[in-house]
């Protein structure tokens, strides 16, 4: 793991090297990326040009998606299907972003009017919202595409105006190589340097880049350590940058005691397949279920487990995770009074199944060792959590960190207003969450511009979004200008307002 | 400097203790405080109560003006007039406030209708901002009013719904005191816990706050040295809080040669009464002027020097910063090639002396000791840097960190766009500050919609800003409620838009 080390690209299904990729970079190759892609940030100001790039983007990896969806699926092992939907993901993303930079909203335009009438007067303010610089972009182990390379990071800090170098994932280098000469050649296709997008690769390569002074910011999806032990870098540097990171969740689930009554088959049987979706890779996996005590709860994880028992192995991105996943659900599994209605763990030689287990709510309260559940265990494995009544269902939420999500199922009657928990549940877990779904589950997260994808600590390190339109606040800072003249004023500010942005105006002319 | 360490309040004019106002905080206050802090939020989730409460505090400052200017001048010496303008713009920042909850912009409302004919199909998503929980406030030295107890943090946390903890700054204890009580009895005139503000004295009160569990975010104005401290232990804890602090700033000042040519009395007589405005103990404070060299800069350091000569001494808040800034002023006139036309420092046994100093650009340039002169040096004084070039200004500039605000003076044909460096200079200082000025000057930093007071590092440790309406946005994150039934969603969010909330909607119904 130094500079110079082969990156190879490994068939998770075999565990087999498929190919050397490239070396891992030195520090003068990350040095030369950056300064690079500082260098190419005046070219990347052009609005017009901006937003050609960006869908020349989406254009070329949707020409290409036969390879792009190849080359991912050999290297990670999450199938077509689901790739070829990740891929539309990352284009519609791509699109989105360059249709936000063309509506100018994000930019937030103010003007406030001199007033001499004001005591003190009001000088004349024209505030906007400016790039911050390149932007250090750490992709994700599971979605090689949308969280990757071409993923939200990227097209929302292209889109704010700041090029990018990536720290690709070793999971997946071949697919980030091939993504990244597709966003480099659709930068030259839209007359900007090929250098506002760059990739480098190793664990050391991702440290000098944290730590290089002409980074600005940084965007990053991966473990609690990982991603906290970059955070650290960051906060420590002499000119601190925003570290914009999501960590980890457990994303808890609490099932009130009527809609288990009302359809505990299908809430066991939904969570199943949440749970079991991208062989349980995703962040926002429910990884905690506080389902009642009693026959309709029993009823519940009888249909979840009737649904795990019938799912098949899958491969996992690579063998770490598959071993780490094993002991893991092991280590759980063994705490006394928790059961494993349906083992979770090692699959033959390559797989794993997918289970789950059980845990008395007052057992859990113990803490101690129990603590472990309250951790993420990343694979297809749920913990169901017993509980006795609304006190010890909120014990357990007391117990919990930040989360990306937190879901409700509450019943039919509940969802209209009927007396019940569910209205201060509601309350309870927004402290908790980022995101609040009721009656349906938490793996989906739609690119949208009302989408908040972040939440409390561990879940992000900061309050922003890296799904959905507003990420692009986070690669922008707000600059006033005080009674500039017109002639010198940057396009987006002036009276004329000569490329129709949307501005809020105070005070009259 | 430890719990039960009596807190006096000082006269600066004469150095003598005028009473002791109380004791330093012990951890098992700073604990009740906080606690105490954290259960009130629940009633300042109450809009109404909340703008009723903002707005019974500007009316109590009001009417107690006198006593409270009367007590900010004891300790800290800015004069009655200064202050009585200081309380004007805190009271009026409180009503701004609570303007903006009322009119509800500040959540950010976004509505996404579901939508089952994209891929994936889009569930409905509905999002607002919801206040992070309790904040503390590192209080100013500079402002007793506008940047401490009832200042401008507390202002916008409160508006955001956060419960406050202000950490009393030294300088002015009794001030604090009596700010604290008017706040508390609004907040009880409003129906609301007077926990909702409260107020600890001590250094080590402040780290006990910024470490305790229950806080959530953080706000400080002071100096770099203090605030990268509290920056850095609010990174390091086990879950990290943002820290919206305001450190440190050159405010560099660049005059064109056609700008020295066309009015060089009026800027050096301009800069003269910036730089002693307030004793120049403001933020915004020009601290470096690159000055053409040759007979118009002459004339503009000319008129500098007269206006600076016929200041009459003046009063520092207290003899600590009346030390520092003799110490400061003669490090850096002693420098080799820095001369001190107007040689500033201490007058008197309790006041100072205004005065400027001057370096060629070239010797600057030469870094080592010379970088002491790229310091902020707090108290009336600046630095002329004569420069003998667009090349050796740039160089100048290109050596500077990260500042509040940015001032250009250019000539009248430079303003109307003439050709010449005016608009390469704007477009270069808006990478190094938050505000640019041009033809003015920087101090008095209007509280205005489209006001920034921020920067990059070490102006500010965030990319926001702790003056104008926009500083409410520190203290909120983003929350999405997925297929939440009506009857289970905040009011702000409910479809029927019961509190008439600006919103975004995307989609049809």
């Amino acid at each position: 793991m130094a500079a110079g080390t082969p990156v190879w690209s490994v068939d998770p299904r075999t565990g087999k090297q498929r190919e050397q990729v490239t070396l891992e970079a030195a520090p003068a190759d990350v040095d030369a990326a950056v300064r690079a892609a500082h260098a190419a940030r005046g070219a990347l100001a052009d609005r017009a040009a901006r937003t050609a790039f960006l869908r020349a983007a989406a254009d070329l990896l949707d020409a290409e998606a036969a390879r792009v969806v190849e080359t991912a699926d050999a290297e990670t092992a999450l199938g077509p299907a689901r790739l070829t939907g990740e891929l539309a993901r990352t284009t519609g993303q791509l699109r989105a972003f360059a249709d936000a930079v063309d509506e100018g909203s994000y930019l937030d335009i103010r003007i406030d009017r001199a007033d001499a009438s004001l005591t003190p007067p009001r000088p004349e303010l024209r505030r906007y919202k400016v790039p911050l610089g390149v932007v250090a972009v750490y992709a994700a182990s599971n979605f090689p595409l949308a969280f990757s390379v071409p993923g939200g990071d990227t097209a929302s800090a292209l889109a704010a105006g700041c090029p990018v170098v990536v720290k690709a994932h070793p999971d997946h280098p071949a697919a980030s190589e091939l993504c990244a000469s597709l966003l480099r050649r659709a930068a030259a296709a839209a007359g900007l340097p090929e250098a506002v997008v760059s990739v480098v690769h190793g664990f050391d390569a991702g440290l000098e880049l944290i730590r290089h002074p002409l980074v600005a910011a940084a965007g990053f999806t991966g473990s609690v350590r990982g991603g906290r032990a970059l955070f650290d870098a960051a906060a420590a540097r002499p000119v601190p940058i925003p570290f914009h990171g999501e960590l980890g969740s457990l994303n808890p689930v609490v099932v009130t005691p009527d809609a288990a009554a009302e359809r505990a088959e299908e809430i066991g049987a939904g969570l199943a397949a949440s749970v079991t979706l991208g062989n349980g890779q995703f962040c926002v996996k429910p990884g905690l279920v506080l389902v009642p005590e009693g026959a309709a709860g029993d009823r519940l994880a009888g249909a979840l487990a009737k649904a795990l028992g019938e799912t098949g192995p899958g491969v996992l991105l690579d063998h770490r995770m598959r071993d780490a996943f094993a002991a893991g659900v092991a280590e759980r599994a063994a705490l006394p009074g928790v059961t494993a209605p349906v083992a979770a763990g090692a699959a033959g030689e390559h797989a794993v199944g997918a289970g789950c287990l059980a845990v008395p709510a007052r057992a859990l309260l113990a803490g101690g060792p129990y603590d472990l559940l309250l951790e993420e265990c990343f694979g297809p494995v749920t913990v169901l959590v017993r509980y006795a009544g609304q006190d010890e269902a909120g014990a357990v939420l007391d117990r919990l960190a930040g989360n990306l999500s937190a879901t409700l199922h509450v019943s039919s009657a509940e969802a209209e207003g009927a007396p019940g928990p569910a209205a201060a549940l509601v309350a309870r877990v927004t402290e908790l969450a980022g995101r609040i779904v009721v009656n349906g589950w938490p793996t989906g997260v739609a690119v949208a511009p009302a989408q908040h994808h972040g939440g409390p600590y561990p879940a992000a390190t900061s309050h922003s979004t890296s799904v959905g339109v507003t990420a692009i606040e986070r690669w922008l800072r707000p600059v006033a200008y005080q009674s500039v003249p017109e002639g010198l004023l940057p396009p987006e500010l002036r009276e004329a307002n000569p490329l129709g942005l949307p501005r809020r105006v105070t005070g009259t002319a």
